[in-house]
């Protein structure tokens, strides 16, 4: 299976983006994490995004926030699909950094998820993955089974308790 | 090759969408367009989404506007991944449609793109599928190539017209 | 008289979802509270909504936040009244539960309260109820008038103070 | 069957307001259309308002725009459910009307809806009065099923075309 | 000299209004302080605002948070200025409540000032009782050149300190 | 009477600021109208505003657009109430204009109407002279009467159209 | 003097940019414009960014919009000084714009001036140029002048028209 | 080298100018602080933007917050750059701060930096000095490559942790 990289622009998004790991650890996916920034790193964030297909990346997860350039500017150097994650900033709640990764010009495009959204970002990047990959496959089903039966628990507890 | 499938809410988005399917159609890739809407036939977008994987489908992009719900209805139906095209609304510009879209709770995640932006729609699901697809992905490092040249072309005329 | 149903996506909305639980029981109204996601058991949510005049539902309140989708997705299965509620998000205190329950498109209204305006969910169901209830319209005419009088009184208490 | 009342802050707002009395119309329910402002002629408003359970007013739908206080007003002076139906404004879209509509205080609540979503206003009244009886219940019904097969038609013309 | 009238929608918005009775205080103007809510004792809002300009009072400053109707409101019932205090409230840091204050329809004006700027309300009805009143405009003018002193002694410390 | 200057940031305010001079004249209230800029003729804008109260006038309204700091500018040196108008910009209607003018810092009030509401800051200007002018005071209250007639003779026609 | 360089991301930018350069060559700084994109040609933008300040160039202007990183893409290979021009987009006025060009991480700054202000990027680029040359500050002084004078002449002819 | 002003518009914004103060320290550019307030203390703020230029000041760094004139005050009265820096407010975090300041009118630039983003006013200051000071340039790329040092650092140390 390829792997999913999951790059963030600064190590104070380190606590948003640990639910991604968490989860491709969780769903067994092979995956790196890099600390890269647009702007501070850019000749990195650049060699990173231009060789990412061939190192076996296959999809790549990046965070940022306010002005978060990070997600376009590594879709500006590879065709694989990349997926921004706005990490909330402390201006208006992140719609900073929302903006600045999902308004992607035309014909470069990033998949954003909502903001401190890292778990959906992970499970996209495995719903990605798993179009070839029937185990993969099963364990997203499985999940979203698994999620269904805990909640449906609670209501039935909920109601239960009401009788 | 798996298909794509372009869902719109409502006959009123197909312009919007439209240069989604050219784009699809360009590239070679195998596609449908429905007209299923969560809230007027959702019994349709139930059993769409529902039997998409099995159907052949790979990817699913999902355009609505204002409380645009047909991504997420279609997300909670399938483990396959869905592209939201948030369409501009009458209010604010669809900040609605974005935050309708792109806003998904944990476990159910929408690979959203910018408001109106149709061809970028296109373009990551082209992207998605090019994992396993050789071909395709060399016609979108093409596509990347062309683009750059164009406006490269564009950028050595401004400068030969103002020497 | 028939029972309102209070349903919410998520058990985290509970607190939220309290003081209009309260309100009916003050008020003497039959309900029931569910815990139902249109994200994570959408085929609960399908079966609730298309089941609940049959079932003695007269009012349905739906609570979510974030793409906060349940009460469209109920609205779309029944044709009894919906009250949305929303609640709120981390992302700009719920601009995203309210313009995602707010917005819905032509044919399929929800009747919307403020966000996290649980207390008034109850009673605009009590005021929808009360149309053919003499009793419960009286209790919601007293109601007011106590609000009313609580009001008034603290005004007063504030002019003999300063006198 | 009781009556709807549709008010209006202006006369300005009449193309807006058109199609929920059009919609009342279709659906049989009998109803009146009022010209009243909280600002220019509050004291017919609050007459309108405490006068309206006792002359066989139902359920009143109030549309204004900007800082729209009609719908507040009318419910600070009756018990009968009211539907705020935010006017677009020339700022922002109808920020303004939707905020001075949905986000009441404790014990008023205001049944909003979408902005400009006259149509909605109306199916909402209807919604309300079918709770108790069986024929614009079926009316409502046959409604959503009608708009249900439109869509649907297209759907299928749209999947015809294409094959 | 005439008196000012400070009027609350809720006893939770004493603590932002009461900046607004100190600085009256402070500068000597006739006041007085009521809780008087739109939407919960609107007869007494009549009343009150009705007959305000007959009990001499000169200035109404009205605070009021959300959908804060109450400005407008009493600004329908008299021709007296009106000040207007939005009150921050818990959405959007209460973008509700001013818009719904400022945004007044044609003919009925609210002299908004900032949200929570209960000195500046007081002030500006002091400016406005002053235009005939020398001995409050002379105190008006010491309290801006003793604010400009105090700022300047402030700016002549710090860069004391840094030479 | 005391004169109320019309003071506006660009010429482009102009047929903003029309209805506001226009009602002045209406109502017989001399005024002037001036060109002033606090970016552009500072030293107009300071000297006006210095010398405004002894040269006779009573109350200024100020409009400007985008950063509009007209109004701020003015009331920095001038204890004269001042009405701030904020004119619609191309960002946002003129939500940077707003903004501007009415989050003024404590000490320094601007009585702020709403966007492009060029008529209410005349007849706001004219409550504050009318509290000392019965004439006006009177021409005020017939206004509003006149207004709510105009509107009630509109319902009345309508209804009776209904009829 | 050093050259100042304008570069604007997509040749639709190219009205909005149009003021810039009138206003340089009005004040005669040399300058060359250029279209590069950081998301569709970023290793021109790279070249160009990282080659700059030796090329001659002191300032540079970067015009673009939606997600717009080419002035932050520029900051991070460059430490001369750049400013941002947020071109309107069709979202909410060019919001997404001005943010993705304004909120820049610490340590990467970008100058960004108002949304479409490609005069006022001019303007700034000749301030920050005038610095070290006496000439070019002159024109500046004259030029704050001469828009002053245009202004108060038609504050004259206004006051003129009115007496 | 000429000196660097910074002024801030209160002492409440004492601690979000610092790093700004602290960052000119560590590059050794000659600086004043200042505390004056385009609302309290006008007349300072114009003798101080007047005679900025002669007194040897280079750059002026202008603080403040919610209706945040003091850069575009000072802007009036120079030919300097100035850099404006957006002081978060409790409304909208800063969001009118923001617009007061950015938002300026044609023919009068501020060059904006990020909201509370006073370390990147300190650099844009420094990039600017530096177009004429070699040294200052050369620190500026010493600060460029440490900070990309530094995270590239981390990122070294998050690879190895993980491999």
């Amino acid at each position: 299976m390829k792997r999913v990289a999951v790059v963030m622009g600064s190590d104070s998004d380190m606590p948003v983006v640990a639910p991604a790991v968490k989860k491709l650890e969780e769903l067994g996916i092979p995956h790196e994490v890099r600390l890269i920034s647009a702007h501070r790193t850019p000749e990195t964030a650049r060699s990173f995004a231009s060789g990412a297909a061939d190192s076996g990346i296959g999809v790549i997860i990046a965070a940022a926030g306010k002005a978060a350039h990070l997600a376009g500017f590594i879709a500006a150097y590879t065709c694989l699909p990349v997926i921004g994650l706005p990490v909330k900033s402390s201006f208006m709640d992140g719609l900073d950094s929302l903006l600045s990764i999902v308004q992607m010009p035309k014909g470069v495009p990033v998949a954003t998820v909502g903001v401190d959204a890292a778990e959906n970002a992970a499970i996209l990047a495995a719903q990605i993955l798993a179009l070839t990959n029937c185990d993969l496959y099963t364990k997203l089903v499985q999940n979203k089974l698994k999620m269904s039966a805990e909640l449906s628990e609670k209501d039935g507890m909920l109601t239960a308790v009401r009788l």
